[in-house]
């Protein structure tokens, strides 16, 4: 066996994918797109809550990536065995490991919006670098600049076009529909799939007139009559989105559907929508939905398997991510 | 108030003590020890699972305590929160920022005991520095190594000789008592309490007399018809522990008390332990446990505040620790 | 001398205040406002473009505190000039250093919106804290995102309301009054300044109606025969603005004033500025305007010495900065 | 030359096997197995006692493995020499260093048995991070922990198992044949050894039966006339070791075997093993010894070189440790 | 396409160079030398005075050589664009990316000479390393010691021999010629050179006969009718120079020739040295000189293309540096 | 005495002097010029030469200087000892930890010299900031780039003063005096010890006038009949200092005397200089040197304890260091 370690050794890169308890189905679907099977990772929580994880074959030299979606009631134990498994990976001298996080949490906190908070975005970002995560492929942050919370790269991907595809293929009235963006900070995002699409944006607003007075909904753009399109980046409780979905009703709107990259659908968002005006609450597959694409559900889901495959076969083979289709031109 | 910035100011310390959620009542009890009232910090989660924190007042320059025990089903939130309120309490200029962590969470998986496995509790220690937290408070840590997991200053305390004090002061008849380690791993530190208390010691071990057979139990030392006093650094789940005492009963032990610093009871581990052979089973207050000192329950509490105070208090006024009771002289 | 060194020696902190060659009159305008001297920093520009600096007196042991925008032409001598003087105030013990940076060069590229792109705003967090910055006090970061590219605190001040008090002290009828922000990106600060005056809010943005087709500009909300209140977080050559400008007025804006924190003016900014159809342009003294508030000139100057200095003492004195005037809470 | 850098270069790995002064004889042994030569390095002490080091040949791009035992008089020499070592690696572009340490010296200072002391061995461990070292391979550690004071990989070896098919292979009477600790810290592995011979364990220990009174040694568990195999880690100056041994007679253990990984042999250790009431006492060429396998000597060595050999081609050919013989599944 | 990548796949490296604006017309010739074609890297400066860069094609995986001389009035710019090209390049999951930085500014702050001045060329150093630069290929840096405020390889090559040679050609008489050592601290390197040609050595330095007298030059050694070869590392604005080189002829030098690697020619300096009394002023074209060899001046230059490209090569292929031409044995 | 916690705590400094086993007689004469007791350090050397440490009292808190000359032959033990101090210092949470290094062993080895060596005075650097060094006081480094290889502040001192008004007090005739840099290395600070002293300068020189021919020795300058002052930074083993000595006297030289910083005395150094043609060779107690100063012996020592205290003094009160006698304004 040793008689030819003077001579060079070939070097040659392994793949090896992997999923957490996040998202296994999504993980599955990446898997099947790249023909691999996902190997042997074994995660258990004891019964003192503690997570254990152990990969079940050897990983040296061998290119790590780690499906796993960090949401939902248990965001901080699916951040834990992110972090827990890169751990492992690192020790087993894994020649790198990818983090892929089609659903990024605490991705709302980017930012002090008050004094003495956390930015926990930025402190996500450093748990990962210290548990020696080597790269992140992500999907549609909350706001770009998260991927300037890495020293390490980012890929960044985005399922607006994805949307955009979605919604052509209902051959709407482009002159009678509208992208409507749910509030003035997400007006940049409403009127990029607006142009994709070939149609008007409109803006809503909420004010409150006077002191103490209850906050109300404005509306910036004419949306009367019209089929709308709301585009956001997550639903998470539903209630405020729902709420405007009312107010847009009221105030005269046509057919409206829903598009959110991200459904978490915490609390009783499920029921909320289904019950709302809507036609349809469109998201894609980052976060597991179980209701999804069932029979007589206004939600509907698409999924991101295809763009993440993409993304990871271009790390994996040292191809440009730019020309894929995912690729996240200014979301 | 400008005009005297042209003379040197006087520097002071304040120090600020605040609580997780982990273990407020514990927190409380050191809060009553050093005269000081819990201050105000808002911790809370949101519907999509996500922990939101923030101070309510200046923490710019402040000494910062934060009580936290690691421990139970949401292990990894309490760890998170940890985390978060940190990176909090460095944004807003705190002078330093102390963890108090009675019970240190994934203590265990301190060691590689298997190829690709994490060293988590190493994991731990760099997501705590990584965070902003500059030192550690802890107490009975599984093993004394995992002070050298970390680069910052560990102030390491152990309850053992409050254990040592509670039992002396049932006044057993020393030539009939005897400390039992349940495992070989733990025969170090029940010779040091045996020593304490001056008497005997035994040690519990396992067996696999043949292949494919079922494990046996053996003990070395003398045990018959004496008094135990069982001592474990954490109970868990408490099967292989009320197991073993089964065992011991059988071999023909006297009564029988356990004793260890954390009582994290998974499962249906107090259960398991009032209905155990057994007439106490004493634990430490580093885990908050409901049924504990309660009438006819056999789970008895010391508390570990006074410890944890002194230490604290050391800590911000340049005390030396070691010649606290809780000191840590080689647990 | 040496005699009483057995004892404890009280602590006591310095107060330095510097300025860089960025912008001195406003440096000086700080030391004003704290009853300060500007204390001795010498910086020279050899022939050969290297920059040379050093602390005239001693540092050792104070705080010393940087007044430095970072803007203009020499942006990257102005970058590192602050570099240069942190690592002197590093070497030499001061105590801390602090960058008071009004004016964050690099701020517009905080994301990576094309592939293979920088972000040269972390890029530069991380420059500062390698040359040994302590904390950060900065104003209107073109995005709050940017505070989270620093491990140190970061002051995060605002002019807005600053904005809000000059426009109120003209007394325009409110309802005859509309903020206008000029592009879907700046939608929610024109909608927090509108909170803040009390009138309506419109936003602008560009469409290309065909592939190949001119850019056009559409509005949202309604302008025609208002007072419109353009609302930027920067003017560089300006062009784009004025553009938007000559749009409002064919679109039948009444008076329209500009207000924007950093007035860069690049190129001919200040000349297609005096010319376009504006009653004012309104601007902080972050970065030096020669001929600002001088008679004829429709450029207004408003300083924001007084907020810089409160936060330069707020950091020295531990005292907190969200009762600060300029205290952001999410610009 | 140059012609045809415009097509891709096919990577490849080799490898260089590099011994310092620490243990030659292993070094030579393990190239050897590895059917390798040892690499020229130049290694001198000057007359002000520093020392100098540089490789003879290129190591760019080539995969180093350097083989060091730090251990004996010149412990800090040893160990500054790996630094050293290490530091040239780096600066001449090697691919990776891997320091091979059979003898991790100050393994014994791992934790803070006292306040205001060291950890030593953590700090061993820094320093060869700092120094570029890239990878770990180690035997036999004072505790496993160790291995959790590095943030990378390392290789954890145990020659208990080659101790183990040593003994098998006298053909003791297992039913007459006890493992012995010498002390409780050590009751684990000696159990282990226990089960993988198929024999009884026992458990010395020492106590001080009243304050002032001279310390006894007890031992729980059955050695009459038994063989003893007494198995430690390491071995430094033997005095307390013989103590025991002749304790054991006393209390008429049968022949007796000492074990252990390192033989440091400070002092008299040699003489007085040598003249203790032992049959043999085996260690391995983790440290050389030039008196074992004389004739006349009780000390036997036992070689490491085929284990180091086995996980220095594991790494280096992207193997699995897990499968090898001394791998380590919790000391 | 995704069929295959159960299989290994063969790991090839791709060599690709780059120019910054600093010296394109080097970094041409070493493209020359290499059969390399320069690719594409957008480099702009926008109005406001900040850099933007993006690279044309994918870097992923490849190995980047970016070509950058940090020199002349825009040295600040220069050592920007070097770190927003590196920042560029990390993101962009470059596998190496080197700065090939013939000039290094700054590298005479090297040293504190004074009380609180930084020391900007290690400042530099590290900023280089927080960019993300893995490798440093530079020539004749001010002092060798700057090799060592680098923690990552540094390849420091030497134009003393390309000089040497130049004047061997010459053909001068070596019993007639001296170098001169322009002052004491370049004393070792004229040392150098007259060892390569083979003659004298003169040294000539500065003295105040007396406080608050002019400074005048002396000279140890004898130049009396002799060839002059005056070595420097770099001629700045060349006042000092010119004026030693008066005073030479005063004392009776022959002939002189001036040599140094870096020609800067700040201010004034090429008419300076025009007008001096020499034969030729010889330097290298690690700074650009639109003047040097065009017919009638005496600015000579010869490339170091040759040498740089070897480096670079030896540092793609792993190829020893040592036996390169321009290798540095202690300048 | 926890009732007043809720008041601030006025903040104090307390200065703590250690020695090291490496220099404990300078440690002593500085105590004494400061008026301070050395406060209790255990170390020990165990028999198996690992080295222990331990604080006997609190340092919490505390400004703690180690005053530890690192040079000998057992420099490497020393070193490992400084390191093993500070990383007590550190987890025993003093305030700061100041190295006191009179003699920086491994200063020679500060750049590449040649392909494949190690940079072993930056890695000195890079290990004592590893091991939580905060602050550097040191004397004559080998070359003042060393300053540059920390990040951490570095106070440099010089004797050079020192060695001039000992000269100076010998009232030679100035006329007939000259410094004699020993080789062109030393050429600058030769020059600047003969301007403090008013004298003249000459520089020694080796050459090799063939190829394989022995190397001589050339003097540029003017000795003849001259009283010589050699000036060097150390003396190791003296063979070469004292070979120039003879030529020199062949020369013509007339008396000779000798100074240098450190003298470090390896192998045979003393005897050599005591039986060579000089007056006296004078060093510093920066290394101990048991003959220095007794009667009949040419070694003389003077102190730079004073020096030493100082800077000590001036760290701790926040005093400049600049104004001090030893302060270092460009050695």
């Amino acid at each position: 066996m040793y008689e030819d370690l003077c001579k060079p050794l070939n070097v040659e890169k392994n793949i090896r994918l992997y999923t957490g308890t996040g998202n296994p189905a999504l993980a599955q679907r990446i898997a099947n797109v790249l023909h691999l099977e996902l190997s042997g990772l074994m995660i258990t929580k004891f019964a003192n809550g503690e997570i254990y994880a152990r990969f079940e074959e050897t990983v040296r030299g061998c290119e790590v990536f780690f499906v796993q979606s960090v949401a939902g009631k248990n965001v901080n134990d699916l951040l834990m065995e992110t972090l827990i498994v890169a751990d492992a990976a690192t020790r087993a001298s894994a020649a790198s490991f990818t983090a892929v996080i089609p659903h990024y949490g605490y991705a709302r906190q980017d930012r002090k919006a008050a004094s003495r908070e956390p930015i926990t975005a930025r402190l996500v970002a450093n748990l990962l670098e210290a548990a020696g995560v080597d790269r992140v492929i992500t999907l549609d942050l909350h706001s770009n600049q998260i991927q300037g919370f890495f020293d390490i790269p980012v890929t960044h991907l985005t399922a607006l076009y994805q949307f955009g595809d979605y919604f052509k293929a209902k051959n709407f009235d482009l002159n009678n529909t509208v992208v409507v963006s749910p509030d003035m900070g997400r007006a940049k995002v409403a009127k990029k799939l607006s142009d994709y699409l070939g149609c008007e944006v409109a803006i809503a607003h909420k004010s409150r007139p006077k002191h103490n007075a209850a906050e109300v909904m404005g509306i910036i753009g004419n949306i009367k009559g019209k089929t709308c399109i709301v585009n956001d980046d997550m639903i998470d409780t539903g209630g405020t989105l729902v709420g405007s979905i009312h107010k847009l009703k009221e105030m005269g709107a046509g057919d409206i559907y829903i598009s959110a990259t991200h459904g978490i659908f915490s609390k009783q968002a499920i029921q909320l929508l289904e019950d709302a005006p809507i036609e349809e609450c469109v998201v894609t597959d980052s976060i597991p939905c179980a209701v999804a694409n069932t029979e007589g559900s206004k939600i509907k889901q698409i999924s991101v398997a295809k763009e993440l495959a993409d993304a990871i076969f271009a790390v994996y083979a040292n191809f440009s991510v730019s020309g894929l289709a995912g690729g996240n031109s200014e979301m």
